[in-house]
């Protein structure tokens, strides 16, 4: 074994999200901290989530665009779509975003070690044959997409191979029902490519209110992805054509040419020696954290998509600046409130929710001490155009002072509409302020505060 | 004298947003209720303000995004622009909405007097020749755009006139420099007309926050619109053309197609015979209300543009409401708050703002007593575009509690954030309380829960 070549009050496994935000504040506080990262740094939100992602969903908007523009006076003829040309702005985009984030380390004084992170048995992290201490570490290593273990499943890609891809594929499969099948077929039936959905029940997005689950399901046929309900792949071939034949519980799709599995994701934990250091783990390898991101070692905390709880950017950027505060700033209280966390689908139209469904409300407060509002409008976009896309918007309130514990939409601009009102949710807004906020006209928001 | 045809319990005169609001709310209430108005329902706002003018700022947002489609990967040739093909759509659509509005007032069992209101001296209302009696009158006639003296004015036309143009003029000055020139300005520039915009100072939206005045005006600049500063039009001649010419204090402007007076609203209050009622009214016309919306003269109320206040669709409906609720609903004490109405300007790119601007809040709290946050960023829309476009934020807080007491902004989107962060900043929401709300990624709004 090396000596140990470093010591650091606080060294961070992962340089994603949660580790680098976490990893910056706490050097704010005067101590000496480490970031160790072994791909390029910003995770999975930087370089295979949602800064890509939001690019593509740009993009697909774009295409919608064009169907509107003879409605709004343009005669435009489109003469090709060229997914490289937006791939390769989106790829120098993203390198330029890691290189911030490193120059942004540097800044911090943040030292960033490049490699694999591993603890070795009796405490200290090793990386790249070197070793190093620290009196806190937290882990931030994240999550990666699934393979099945269906036979032949090795052929198709995951959202990490999306982002791979050089040309838009002519036939699609995509396979999933939660946030992330649907953001990616709805960006590949945009543009274009003939596209299936594969879900094992009804449904699409089947955690979320029903209103939104069902509306999202009907939106994607409704734009011309194809949704194959009750839908299982048995087995994948290669073609010599090099297309892919799907095998299905109750058909066959060929000429396949790009299957996408979005099946689910798994913690970053195999190859950390978690075991040894006598951390806790759920069954599929999550790190198991209390309120505070503390694990039930020592001095040893965890954040973000590695604890498999909210999976979402600023989940872990929050938990991690809270944490960085908790240790080093002597705020011994501070965490991260879990509750009533925002989260929006860049679905084709995108959906914003935030709180209980109406399920979930149903079940806490009882189906007789709940009042629903509802409001489903065509926004005055489409006044003009042939496309047309409602908005529907549900407020879920409890009994008697009409607190507002749910808020769901699906509709043109909600995307941006919700953060506002998440933050008078999470205020503890009733109805009745809702209502007393003189409405902002012509606006798809306003609806929100003038609902009867 | 003919007899009096019909007694309402409230008789609305004028058919807006204002009018119909407080016509319909109070018929809920089992009362006999009748609406004067002597034009097409719904006043201003649809048929020749916020409505038709959200649908051109479309169009004009459509002509942005055909620049930004070969960054975006689509190669696309603009034939051409038909101004005609939208307006028309526009017009059919408005025809939708004063039917919509007619048949609304109908299923409300509101009575529809078409025709001219007048007050006879003795209080009683005359229109059409026939007479009506009412326990309550509301006034809510709303106002209209002025042309000035100017010799020559009349060759020019107002924002009424914006909505019956046939075409795109070539050549185009606007005169004025609140929120309708701008959006005027910005719609003709974005669609390619030459357009200048005559302000008599130095900056456009002066009542603004001056990070909005500033940036606007260097926005107008930016997009191609001529910002003639301390500018005012001595004379206009029409030449043999049909093209006009302006002599201006500091030159001439000539060959122009379309000159567009936007200075200022006055009030629709003067063949109403309001003197004879003994009502009071400022020096411009503009009926004088308590904030009840109460006259001087007993049962007699107005509200909306008429009052000269806030001169907002929503704030008119708002407060058309509660006055229908406070006289037949019993609630003595119902009135709208104006204070923290939020606002939105659709300039390109749009501005959202509520509350005190930086200089009156240095006013109420001293300069010392408050905290200001700002961000620039540029949106990730133009992560892969050549046309670039900044959103900036300023939230002002008052210490020490860090109370948010405004917040103002411009970009991308903002017409859409701002309604929700009304609502809290109405609940008296504080720094703290945006920043315990997790932000919401990748959008603008979360910028505003994470600033520093």
């Amino acid at each position: 074994m090396p000596p140990v070549l470093k010591k650091f009050d606080y060294l961070v496994i992962g340089g994603g999200s949660g580790g680098i935000a976490s990893a910056r504040r706490a050097a704010e506080f005067g101590i000496k901290v480490g970031l160790v990262e072994e791909a390029r740094m910003g995770g999975t939100c930087v370089n295979v989530g949602c800064v890509p992602k939001k690019i593509m969903f740009n993009t697909a908007v774009h295409a919608e665009m064009i169907k509107d523009h003879k409605d709004y006076g343009f005669d435009v003829e489109l003469k090709q779509f060229t997914w490289g040309r937006v791939k390769a702005a989106r790829d120098s985009y993203i390198k330029r975003l890691n290189g911030i984030y490193e120059s942004n380390l540097d800044k911090s004084t943040v030292d960033h070690i490049h490699g694999h992170a591993k603890f070795t048995d009796d405490g200290k992290v090793e990386v790249g044959g070197n070793l190093y201490e620290a009196d806190k570490i937290l882990i931030a290593t994240g999550g990666h997409p699934v393979i099945p273990d269906t036979p032949g499943a090795e052929h198709g890609i995951t959202s990490d191979g999306f982002f791979d891809l050089e040309d838009l594929p002519k036939r699609v499969v995509v396979v999933g029902a939660g946030y992330i099948a649907v953001e990616l077929a709805g960006i590949f039936g945009s543009l274009g490519a003939k596209t299936s959905i594969l879900i094992r029940y009804d449904q699409v997005l089947r955690n979320f209110d029903g209103m939104i689950s069902q509306a999202v399901t009907d939106n994607l046929e409704h734009g011309g992805v194809e949704v194959c309900r009750r839908t299982q792949i048995s087995k994948v071939t290669k073609e010599g054509d090099g297309t892919l034949t799907l095998e299905l519980n109750n058909g066959q799709i060929s000429k396949v040419d790009c299957l996408l599995w979005a099946v689910g994701r798994r913690p970053n934990t195999a190859s950390l020696n978690l075991e040894k250091q006598g951390i806790q783990m759920d069954k599929a390898g999550h790190i198991i954290v209390d309120e505070y991101q503390n694990t039930n070692a020592k001095n040893i905390f965890a954040l973000g998509d590695v604890c498999g709880k909210a999976l979402l950017t600023p989940v872990a950027i929050a938990a991690g600046r809270r944490l960085a505060h908790r240790l080093f700033d002597n705020k011994p209280d501070l965490k991260l409130d879990y509750s009533n966390i925002a989260t929006v689908v860049f679905s084709h139209p995108p959906v914003g929710t935030v709180g209980l469904t109406e399920e979930e409300a149903k079940a806490k407060y009882g189906a007789d001490k709940i009042k629903i509002y509802n409001s489903t409008f065509t926004p005055m976009y489409y006044a003009v155009t042939s496309r047309k896309e409602k908005c529907s918007m549900k407020l879920i309130c409890a009994l008697p002072e009409e607190k507002v514990v749910g808020l769901h939409m699906i509709g043109q601009a909600v995307d941006e509409i919700l953060q506002g009102f998440a933050v008078a949710i999470k205020m503890g807004a009733t109805k009745a302020q809702f209502d007393e906020t003189v409405a902002i006209h012509p606006t798809s928001g306003e609806e929100l505060v003038t609902l009867r």
